[in-house]
């Protein structure tokens, strides 16, 4: 019984993701939508993203939190358009609360929306928002067996974010474990190693990116 | 709809979980649930827990995971009852689960029962397991503002541990910043600041263990 629920949701999740999908391919807005647990750095790389990427793109957000605007307070500073959905409990985004706020946006005159889930490794990797593609965050800190334990975020992502690298000489986190265990869920993916608050290995994340957006467009 | 499913699945839930915590406080075991973020330190917490309490005190675990047995097999060198519930893509442990795998426990050979329940801040602090009370777990690296921003773990629990406190030099953690904000969600709960993997701060976590313990017996 509860399964066939699961597939009630899940199905009316899909049909309300694609339409969100077919409406930003026809405004040409590029959708990430960023997946980590809590804490793993999802605001700080947002902080980044819009230091490295303002002055070429126009970006906006959308901030996933069960409670508080904590998370747009910090991006306050960037002016760029930021909604904040509070799901009041809720583990994780769904399509339905993505397509209600995509009014709020000048959809003509925005590149990339980046959508900052709940923070949580598990839910939001079971519920398409309609984005373009999922990004998968990890903190160093967090240990070097997550893409095993928690499988399914990995499988779905186009690219891994190994973040807190800086952290490394300090923990029993071993970077070759991690690759190799990433490696066994989904050899294919790509792994950007970096550390938000001291800006290593961005330039490597941010060509991806730009990459990312300029295919988008031209699609 | 969605509303009423949810009340219907928490009431069962509820209804088992009863059932559990009533069959343990009759075999006078004592049922800790452990929750916190993917890698915030919970089997290693298990580990040191094992090493200062099972000269006097008979410990098992139930290991909650999505797949793989990685945590019960870091544990096997205790030589203590272990159980792995593998919960294929389910995003916390129930009642229902805890209920099919007492049986594998001898009971009246039990002081405490630890429950590691799958790594997410969220959606175990709604489902009660039959517990005699729920721990929460936090580690300094997923920064100072967890407990506003999920507050329900932190409402429900009966102490924190705030885990990872050796990194704190590493990162911008502020424990003034942590202390205030857990003191805004919830006044009252014992705060414990640790460091399993330097054992700092354990002897009193294990005074104020042992104590619940040994008050749980002679209730």
């Amino acid at each position: 019984m509860e399964i066939k629920i699961m597939k009630n949701i899940l199905d009316r999740n899909q049909n309300k993701a694609d339409e969100v999908r077919n409406l930003l391919a026809l405004k040409k807005v590029l959708m990430v939508n960023l997946i980590s647990s809590p804490g793993a750095g999802k605001t700080t790389l947002l902080e980044r993203t819009c230091e490295e990427l303002c002055s070429k793109y126009r970006i906006a957000v959308i901030e996933g939190d069960i409670t508080t605007d904590r998370d747009a307070q910090r991006l306050k500073k960037y002016n760029i358009p930021i909604v904040v959905i509070n799901t009041e409990g809720g583990c994780h985004l769904d399509s339905h609360s993505i397509s209600k706020v995509l009014d709020s946006f000048d959809l003509e005159n925005l590149d990339v929306l980046f959508v900052e889930n709940v923070g949580n490794l598990i839910c939001p990797s079971q519920f398409d928002l309609g984005e373009t593609f999922k990004l998968a965050m990890v903190s160093t800190a967090e240990g070097d067996d997550k893409p095993g334990k928690y499988p399914m975020l990995f499988r779905e992502a186009k690219a891994v974010l190994l973040n807190k690298t800086d952290l490394i000489p300090y923990t029993n986190f071993n970077i070759d474990a991690f690759r190799s265990d990433l490696n066994s869920i989904n050899g294919q993916i790509p792994l950007f190693e970096i550390s938000c608050t001291r800006r290593d290995g961005l330039d490597e994340l941010y060509r991806w990116i730009r990459k990312q957006i300029d295919n988008y467009k031209r699609s």
